[in-house]
């Protein structure tokens, strides 16, 4: 285990929660490399080896009109989120980057105040170390525990 | 980021949080400042700038008075908590202090053993670094992410 | 605070959640000494000085007779866990190992999808440390906050 890697993944994974969490969700794409790719499946999928996906995004410009899309649609009014992440796991060293996974759990807070475990699951992810502060997801697959997932998923996870 | 700064934080809040979730509440006060600030405040209240607070306290004999009250009044008898933390965010460093913010979920257990999702939010932390452990908070905020908090708000967050 | 000390248990404690939740089941004894001693209790139990244990195995090869039985019984198909950690506190340093306490939350997902807040609480860890990443378990108890146990408590903690 290398001290390092993992305080850098884990630092990388609370500000990437806290852009969702705080609702600015318009640097949630930065997060990503240009050509990064993102994915929401299941356990379930992943387990079976199926390629289906909830959503899946291969640029960052895609991100950025998912974001657009729920600021127009504003279908996500009046709920946020809280994650809360375990420590990251790093799974491969490559020379550009390391795969790891990390637990989390996410509430739902609606506007009225209710508060749900909402999903919980692990990242799997492939990080490019850039800097001090500026690595970046090359990949970021969100796996989900449940297959009874939310059909508004709107805000990233 | 700065692993060392991080992990004295992290160490901090989880010795703050065994505190508590241990019912040791006679030695909450003592990771305050005694001219410390400790509030409870939500989200909203955050957002839209607005100074009120469930719960404010200017010096660390405040938090003691508090305690003493609660121990008289056992109003919380039956129940305790589990903080679950992420890592804190560096948010600034000062010439003595760091301003940090670290996600928590918070389970609270009743007598009978009912367990739920209590309460969901962040700290916003101004810590003073004194020695090895010795570090206090001069301020921690306790930003709650949902307004719906119950009027027995009885144990420290 | 010793960063590498807490960085070893906290990533010791994350491969052994990593293990559990991904239902690899059989690598689970493999965290404890062979000797070692595994217990689930509870806070109550703990604050009253008693020993009753949910389980008490006092070897590896008891973990892997109750790995066994569970795959045979199959009792708890279709659903699994996901572990949530906090930051490890270390309680003693001793020559040939570490005493550390961490909190948990655990999920439990349903095959339906159906997830709820499972169990909360603590382990009481004694660790052997060896090399890189061989780190062992001497003792594990896990003091649940909740007596209100599942009497299917069949996936382990």
């Amino acid at each position: 285990m290398n001290i390092e890697h993992v305080a850098r993944i884990a630092d990388l994974n609370a500000r990437y929660a806290d852009a969702i969490d705080a609702d600015r969700l318009e640097s949630w794409p930065d997060f990503i490399l240009d050509s990064g790719r993102y994915r929401v499946t299941t356990a379930e999928n992943v387990a079976q080896g199926l390629p289906l996906s909830m959503i899946y995004a291969t640029s960052r410009a895609m991100l950025r009109d998912r974001v657009a899309a729920l600021r127009d649609a504003n279908v996500y009014e009046g709920q946020h989120y809280r994650h809360v992440l375990g420590m990251p796991l790093i799974r491969a060293v490559e020379s550009d980057g390391l795969w790891a996974r990390t637990s989390f759990m996410v509430a739902r807070i609606m506007l009225n105040g209710e508060t749900v475990l909402f999903a919980t699951g692990c990242y799997e992810d492939r990080v490019i170390l850039c800097g001090t502060s500026g690595s970046l997801f090359a990949e970021k697959t969100v796996v989900l525990d449940s297959r009874q997932i939310d059909t508004l998923l709107a805000i990233p996870l």
